[in-house]
């Protein structure tokens, strides 16, 4: 790695640099170490040649939310300042499953169902990346050759006390909670992933500290330039006091529609607008700035600011004009009391079971999800009870009503 | 694994049991679990179906000795009574280097000089066993063909928390010495080693007991029947306090020459015959226990049995006779202050350089080793004084004398 001090660039290099410093630097959590990230650039800038910008993903579902695009969006940046993004999908780890964070050892995926996630998983992360700067490798690429010899050979470049070091083994450990053998291989697999994709810079969640900066200690053996871990925050879920996560259900999923991403995005609370603008908005830097200052100085207004927001994001995944259309129909269901005038109808049907009509409706997506929703009291009718009761039979009483399951799904019995 | 109870036997095969039982549990340190060895030797007899019972080498070094050979001797014992034995050559466990009760990672060997040591290894274990009823597996058979899912598997079946419970991996973190992720997998690849090879006994010395029971496990988890762990006593050096072992330099090697094998034997202390005719002679188990009684209760002089014990081990390993012809070559030099008759002859030149003399006359190695022995004080005039200065030359004072070089080696400067 050259000298900061060695590398030096012309006056429209340096603005280059500072351009480009700029927009990867915002919203970052931690760049390790800093000095080799500015170093790297600018030596990216003079020699005009790309970084190669790795993150990994767990194959292990197949539902992407706002959370997991953070570093993706980081990558986009990348990319668009003529970088290359580096996605790996994680067919092996994935048979470990991610330990960090987790308190349990998790069921390990076949092949078959890694490779059907991964299929829908980059799918949904398109929406953000660029394919024309984007390389997809499977680890099986590197890793269904290696044999025990190699194996034995990069466990022996680390020691167990650096491993059991890391909080999350730490801790199970010492609540003897069980810890495989196998989960300490995680982070050398993630590792070994940053020698075999020639990595610069990996992008990751702030949790991924320890795995990623394994990648630096795998590369510096092999003499190669290590790697910069570049961190992102890990954003809160829409209940405002959790990280965003599908186990918590208060995620925004890429595939929810246009509709539910407007409606969940308008019930975060105020306090998230920040972070949301900063990390899952697709407004740039300045704008950004721009739109947090007024919000903290008062001369925007919270709730309009978060129709904007939540404008923005449909429009960003569901085409322009979506957002001002899904604007429109959540004032109007508003107004109503939350009933768009689109709600579906069903015939009333006395007699029927209140589960078989949601199921035939298509308001729930198969009979064990309708007892669940019925069970977390998440069924009702608009201006009357809980549905607590999953044999409800309807009864007279049901005529003209409205069902309501979940925040934003509705159905007529006319 | 059928009920004690139900293994039924003849009277001829009950008398057989007892006769195997008595052979085979002759000075064994444990047997675990002993009813499930008992058991399943009476199943072996009854359905005349030989037990596996599985060795495994580590191919670090090429010189055996006789503590290495105990459980050997053990194995020969089954294999005179039908079994098989079954050596491992641990040749990718040899690349980690055995862990056990060491305090430090040992350097990994490439894969021909572990089986260049492997070969000159067997020639000397095939003096105790009996080749037509040894099967020699190399890991490699099963280890090069398996892949990284395999091992995460195999990883998958055990704990860190486990792992760690070892005494020495333990030990070892908590002082902060170096604890490398592979080692870990030590016992693991022992483990399978048990799977791939069936075995149903397998014999180690009583520090292997961890590893021995990880293959019980790994047998477990394949439904196959496990087996049992026979651990043999790890015998003390020549120097009477240490455990046998080459880096101490208290062992009797397989390749040392009939008149040091004596010489080391007859240098034993007293109190360590005992221990000796039971896992170094090859008496058997009736004259074993006579010889310890006799010198218990005073009936046999000790230095007389110690002679004893030394003719039988030149016998076995250098055939009949060797024993006692090294013992009267033993006798004449002890009277002769120590001298041989037919110790070798060098001409006596003024000025010359001893330690060339030395390794001109074939005492010493090389200049390095003269050196060596010279520093550690094992080099001297009989009747005179130690050499002490490694740059030495020949004066008229070293006329007609004879050098010593360690305990048995002498040169006469004629």
């Amino acid at each position: 790695m050259a000298d900061a001090e060695k590398i030096e660039l012309t006056s429209d290099q340096e603005a280059e640099f500072q351009r480009q410093w700029k927009v990867l630097s915002f919203g970052v959590s931690e760049i390790t170490p800093e000095p080799e990230f500015r170093d790297m650039l600018r030596h990216s800038i003079k020699e005009d040649k790309p970084l190669r910008v790795k993150c990994g993903i767990d194959p292990t579902g197949f539902d992407v939310h706002l959370g997991h695009l953070v570093p993706y969006k980081k990558m986009r940046q990348f990319q668009d300042l003529g970088h290359l993004g580096v996605v790996i999908i994680g067919d092996y780890t994935a048979s470990i499953g991610d330990p960090t964070g987790k308190d349990v050892s998790r069921s390990s995926l076949t092949a078959d169902q890694v490779r059907a996630n991964a299929r829908t998983y980059m799918d949904q992360v398109y929406t953000v990346l660029d394919r024309n700067r984007t390389e997809v490798c499977y680890q099986t690429e590197w890793f269904e050759e290696v044999g025990l010899r190699d194996i034995i050979g990069w466990a022996a470049e680390t020691t167990c006390a650096k491993l059991l070091s890391h909080d999350t083994f730490a801790k199970r450990l010492e609540e003897g909670s069980p810890l495989a053998l196998h989960e300490l291989f995680y982070p050398v697999l993630q590792g070994i992933d940053s020698v075999f994709v020639k990595a610069d810079v990996e992008l990751g969640g702030s949790d991924q500290k320890f795995n990623v900066l394994m990648g630096r200690d795998y590369q510096k053996h092999r003499n190669m330039r290590p790697q910069v871990a570049m961190l992102l925050p890990i954003i809160t879920g829409t209940c405002g006091s959790q990280k965003m996560s599908k186990s918590l259900n208060n995620y925004i999923a890429i595939q929810d529609d246009p509709f539910d991403k407007f409606g969940k995005i308008m019930s975060i609370p105020d306090e998230l607008m920040a972070d949301y603008f900063r990390y899952v908005s697709s407004l740039n830097t300045d704008e950004i700035e721009q739109t947090i200052a007024g919000l903290e100085k008062g001369t925007l207004h919270p709730n309009e600011t978060k129709k904007m927001l939540a404008m923005n994001v449909v429009d960003f995944f569901h085409g322009e004009g979506s957002g001002i259309e899904m604007r429109e129909k959540f004032e109007s269901v508003f107004k109503k009391g939350g009933v768009p005038d689109d709600a579906p109808e069903s015939e009333f049907e006395r007699g029927a079971l209140l589960i078989d009509i949601l199921l035939d409706a298509g308001l729930v997506p198969s009979k064990k999800e309708a007892r669940r929703m019925v069970q977390a009291n998440a069924v009702g009718v608009v201006d009357g009870d809980k549905i607590t009761d999953i044999e409800k039979v309807l009864d007279d009483s049901f005529a003209g009503k409205v069902i309501k399951v979940g925040k934003r799904k509705f159905l007529k019995l006319k």
